[in-house]
């Protein structure tokens, strides 16, 4: 990225020479990232972020489809990026449904199925869920929408770069991804539009991205988002590695602790993510006892982090509130050894105790 | 910026140490860019750039305001993030209208306040225009918006670190500045919304930015807007040195090539923009011979470059289309020095002989 940055400057909508580089550069990456995910090059847009990503995608579809109908259909345990622009559009003449999830994270695809009726234009529904890990039924959701002549989104911002995506696979209208969730950086998304697919912009301006995103291209951006596109398709074994390290985390707590819940579906989840309840404590305070030993974990999704809520994710999947107020997430990444694990495993379980000790907990348990 | 792509690559909305740094470098970044506009800590949002400022304050005004009325003013010379957003909002129930302008750039301050009604919300006029760097009267503008209670609006992604630009001074509502403008990253900007003002989000999702961007912050970009914001601050008289520098080399081309008009006000224009038309030949042509001698020029935009149009602010200004074509921008900066301007004034005038005897121009003048 660093000599966009410095000498390589050029806006690559300029004529001049400068702005050529900044042009095939620009190119390079929609050809790396086109190819993780078997799409073709005029498929690709580049956005901001995965949240641009989303919001272009379902406003994008829904006002471009208001004339065919006005009824949205997600599920409970989204990313708020999904959720709050679904409840943006409400206040602008939509309907929305918002179905159930089963108790390991599942969309009900009976209820999905049921609940689709003739002014349904859009069904939008993550392709791996952030908090929990749970990986949808994609396959199922995009039959049941291409049966129905609906467009179908997925939010695949947790999935890009960790598994294997392929938007024709999975047979998805519109995808999106976030550069930051696979080590890319910052402030750099995409969305991937099915050729021939109905979609208004969301931002409007100069004639950029074929007319479809207006605004001068983060070309630095973009080269770190192809970088981390090529990186990810070399590194397609790491989810490997990840699985083993997680489980042993996972078997490690649950004999370690006591009244632990693991969230999510033990197989079809996201290979490095670990979200469990420790019962009696809330997550807030394991993660700050744990950063102290340099240890980075999470409760709810970063982007709802601070307020007083428990995850509407687990909330969905049936897990009590005072049993969700406990949920602690690690992902595991890149950069994460067996140390780490042995790490965590000899910090956490005192962490615990003392916490437990001084909570209602202690109470209950006698 | 470098750091926060690399060990401090904390997300700032997470509990963690590494987030803190993330989160203190963002508010940091904060400080420096209110400090620059005279605005208060909280009036700063941070976006993607200035077509995402300019979609956010015209449409999140826009919507959050219809209650009180549909009638939005601009003027024809704005930006296309202004136009086209302000094009967007016609077909969803609003009325625009477009105000002219003198013919040397200046918006009918008369023709803005007869145009006025009962259901005006919104006045949304440019700082200085991109193409011919004409300084709009905003403090007369806003005086005129606030006797009628109505929101103002300015782009000023061309002054803001290269003018004084205080929003108070200017007494506007809202303001958008972009950071590659000023020396800072592509992909980073932020608006200015006054405290008090009525404003849906454009961005849904987490609660960044107070609820009022979603989207993972963008740190290093963010980071690099801070920075260019205070080296503009220390460097307020390089648009001096500019202005020297681009009056020599707009005396030069007068002095040495016939038919040349110079577009926008004399005084009353951007320090390092110049602006002119060529007589009987395409702008395009030059900025192509120009380019193989290592010199960076454009001709309308460059977000509309490439386009077989011309300008439409030469349009407004009254230039007729043939002459309009011949369009060429010289840009000083930073990097320009007294040898560019020679470099320039030896080398353009042989290429516009050369071109005139190849063009209708030679038939013209015989």
């Amino acid at each position: 990225m660093a000599p966009y940055y410095n000498e390589l400057y050029g806006n690559p909508s300029s004529m001049y020479k400068l702005a050529k580089e900044s042009e095939k550069a620009k190119e390079g990456a929609r050809e790396k990232v086109a190819k993780l995910l078997g799409a073709k090059l005029e498929e690709i847009v580049f956005t901001g972020g995965g949240t641009e990503s989303d919001n272009f995608a379902i406003k994008g579809v829904a006002f471009a489809n208001k004339k065919k109908g006005n009824h949205i259909i997600t599920s409970k345990i989204e990313h708020h990026a999904v959720l709050n622009t679904c409840k943006y559009l409400e206040k602008h003449g939509f309907e929305v449904s918002y179905i159930g999830v089963s108790t390991k994270g599942f969309v009900d695809l009976n209820e999905l199925e049921d609940t689709i009726n003739d002014k349904t234009i859009l069904i939008t529904v993550m392709h791996a869920n952030n908090e929990v890990g749970t990986i949808q039924p994609i396959q199922e959701i995009s039959k049941i929408a291409r049966e129905h002549n609906i467009y179908f989104h997925t939010d695949a911002v947790q999935t890009v770069g960790k598994l294997s995506v392929d938007v024709n696979e999975l047979g998805v209208d519109l995808l999106s991804l976030s550069a930051h969730k696979f080590y890319g950086p910052k402030g750099v998304g995409a969305l991937y539009i099915k050729e021939g697919t109905k979609i208004d912009s969301l931002l409007h301006g100069g004639h950029h991205e074929k007319n479809r995103r207006a605004g001068t291209e983060n070309v630095p951006g973009i080269v770190g988002l192809g970088k981390a596109s090529g990186i990810a398709m070399d590194e397609r074994e790491e989810g490997e590695r990840l699985k083993i390290l997680r489980d042993r985390l996972e078997k490690g707590i649950v004999e370690k602790i006591q009244d632990v819940i693991i969230n999510g579906h033990p197989e079809k989840r996201l290979p490095g993510t670990l979200n469990l309840c420790v019962k009696g404590i809330k997550g807030e305070s394991m993660i700050l006892q744990l950063d102290y030993h340099g240890i980075a974990t999470s409760s709810t999704s970063a982007c709802m982090a601070g307020l007083e809520k428990p995850s509407h994710v687990l909330l969905a999947m049936g897990i009590p509130p005072e049993v969700a107020y406990g949920s602690l997430r690690f992902s595991l990444g890149r950069g994460n050894t067996e140390e780490d694990i042995n790490k965590v495993l000899e910090v956490l379980p005192p962490i615990v105790r003392r916490l437990r000790a001084i909570s209602p907990y202690k109470k209950i348990k006698g």
